[in-house]
């Protein structure tokens, strides 16, 4: 089976290189063996280390009937869209990671796929077969729940803020120095990257076709010490976590910081590292853990996927969950969600201001689970609160007129708690 | 597809009733419905709920030759070996969860099996698809080492001797009242159990045929309080480890008690869950984590191989890395293994009995990374001694000595070190 790879850098080298190291194992598994025969790049002048041929011409791969597999690692979004429309009108089998691709445009691929196989396990997670779990190993239950931590950049800094007390513009500027974050980190820290992944599990759990559009997306920059040390106070840990909950009809979706208890298992998922927990309605809660990105962790789920297609053949896609039109879930409106909160009011010390605070919330039927002030100065002190279950619409209402009355004197900060 | 089941206890039960109240979104997953037509039962009499005709002749499943898929969950060994193999000869698929069965004969079966799909995830740690992952997700990777906790009645009695100190005797009678372990427990604490599930994962990522005689096997009925507060001095977690691990052209299989830095993600896999913790050699660690036991959690995974079976067709089982006899891998000798010790002798608190100690140690080149003496009464102390990299026939013979000598007042105990 021969194997085309369109855009090679740090993963497309790795897929190369992995098919060529670990040809005799994979030939073993397969039967037969799996070679990549040519490289797509935008540079040729630019020293790879690979040992295949490269071209800068995407048709050489496209209409060359030999190939049988394009793994497609261009990035962007435009672009790839049509390469891969071309290689699945041509019959060759697509495997991609790319994540922002199938946040827009899966659903229409997949129909244009049809029998030819259109995989993505590197999209979500890197090397968790997190999406091999969901369409097999977990096909008998229906998915109540799924909850991942799949930024390993919004990680690894959350990790150094509550284990190591660094504060947040500090340990930026040490991801950025690392490499692990970009100079402009919006996608990363403001959770687009995770909400990417998110909709990806989420259309194969749900068959729900939303756009990062549709959800509510948060990211961590407005987490600050105060709130680091309610947490290690209430022995919560922070995380970015993504989730996808099923409420009767309606599929809650959402990516935002939340405080979680240090016990559960996703809690304890650190550093860069990935983890996705998924609970289903007669396994309960089975959690998957692993590297989320890097070259050859990422490649090692391509080439999964390449294996995958080389055993099954070309007519016998990998059926998912995807196709269950059956029970026509709808995305619950953000407004709607219901959880518990943590807030932070930067408050004026002094007689009056919590019977306001407190009447507001009582008027929502919000009520106080925790409650910690903490002074700041002479004048000033830190309110910190934690409510019991609560609707996402009142909680923003009662924040919005608190905001109002002028008992603040800062912006309102509204952490979610996950317990 | 119709299905017969063999064996309808708790796991068969939940088998029939999941494929029952999941019927629609299996039917959706699958393109067509699959069907508990019958089960098979040693005592017709007994109640037990579930809605499938009930036989006590196992030849009504066997010779029907509109049955397409037989679940094997008998228990035992030469029974179900009979059944399996009449079921494979009339050419129908199987899935069993019968780890005593596959650690025996699971070679022979699947020979006999061929193209015909013979199936058994449910056979190691209950509901985690591991065996997916293994064979799927990992496909791309020379495995380098496979770390597991695999049994749960251990797993939930070290958890509440470490983090609540109750002692060995205790928690065993606390288990068995609980139901997590038997009246006589050996199986499960001696580690047969653990090495059962191991076997059958080393088989599939090595390639090697081993039976439970082979291997180094340890249970967890030495651990004692001295051996839990060394833990905790140290940050150490106690648990019993079933540990593959590729060593140039060998194999080290082994279970038994470790003690493994709390910091590793497997050792914070903690109460009666299991968790199996795999290196790959490009992919680096990834772990899966979720319910080992149960009625349904098992039935999950039973339910996802015939769910795998409909889709994929009789004619097509999963290849799996069992069929790589390219490396031709053997079992290491139990006495070569490598690694860490920790020693506890009882010595006389006198004078001259460390230096004959460090001495035999010395003389089989174990070098001592850490060390503690408590004392026990005014004559008797415990030393607690951690090494560094050793051989086990060093150890075992310097142990010897150590009785031989008479220095010591109990005989010693030894917990290898897995860091």
């Amino acid at each position: 089976m021969k194997v085309g790879i369109i855009g090679v850098g740090t993963v497309g080298a790795s897929v190369a290189n992995i098919l060529r190291d670990n040809k005799d194992i994979i030939k073993a598994r397969v039967g037969f063996e799996i070679t990549p025969v040519i490289g797509v790049v935008n540079n040729l002048n630019k020293d790879r280390d690979v040992s295949i041929e490269l071209t800068d011409d995407v048709n050489k791969v496209l209409d060359d009937d030999s190939i049988d597999v394009v793994v497609e690692l261009m990035g962007g979004i435009e672009k790839p869209y049509e390469v891969v429309k071309k290689a699945l009108a041509k019959g060759k089998a697509v495997v991609t990671a790319n994540k922002a691709l199938l946040a827009y445009h899966r659903y229409e691929l997949e129909e244009l796929a049809g029998d030819i196989p259109f995989e993505y396990e590197a999209a979500v997670a890197g090397g968790i077969p997190i999406i091999n779990a969901l369409r097999e190993g977990l096909s008998a239950n229906h998915i109540l729940s799924i909850r991942g931590i799949m930024n390993g950049t919004c990680n690894y800094m959350l990790t150094k803020m509550i284990n190591e007390g660094v504060d947040y513009d500090t340990i930026l500027k040490e991801s950025q120095e690392l490499g692990y974050a970009e100079a402009d980190p919006t996608f990363d820290v403001g959770g687009f990257d995770a909400a990417h992944k998110l909709l990806i599990l989420a259309s194969i759990a749900y068959d729900v076709d939303a756009k990062p559009e549709d959800i509510l997306i948060e990211g961590i920059q407005n987490i600050d010490s105060p709130d680091i040390d309610f947490a290690n106070e209430f022995n919560y840990s922070i995380k970015l976590l993504t989730i996808a909950k099923k409420k009767g009809k309606q599929i809650e979706l959402r990516v935002h910081p939340v405080f979680i208890p240090k016990t559960e298992m996703i809690a304890k998922v650190d550093g860069v590292m990935n983890g996705v927990s998924v609970i289903g309605d007669r396994v309960g809660e089975t959690m998957y853990y692993g590297p989320g990105a890097g070259g050859d962790a990422t490649a090692s789920a391509v080439i999964a996927n390449i294996i995958d297609i080389a055993r099954r053949g070309k007519g016998s896609p990998m059926l998912g969950f995807e196709f269950d039109h059956t029970e026509n879930l709808q995305i619950m409106p953000k407004e709607e969600i219901e959880t518990k909160y943590y807030l932070r009011l930067r408050v004026e010390d002094k007689a009056g201001v919590l019977a306001k605070i407190a009447k507001i919330l009582g008027d929502k039927n919000i009520s106080i689970e925790k409650m910690i002030q903490k002074p700041l100065n002479t004048t000033c002190a830190n309110l910190l609160l934690a409510t019991h279950m609560s609707v996402e619409k009142d909680i923003v209402d009662a924040l919005q007129q608190i905001e109002d009355v002028g008992v603040v004197t800062a912006k309102p900060v509204m952490i979610r708690i996950e317990d």
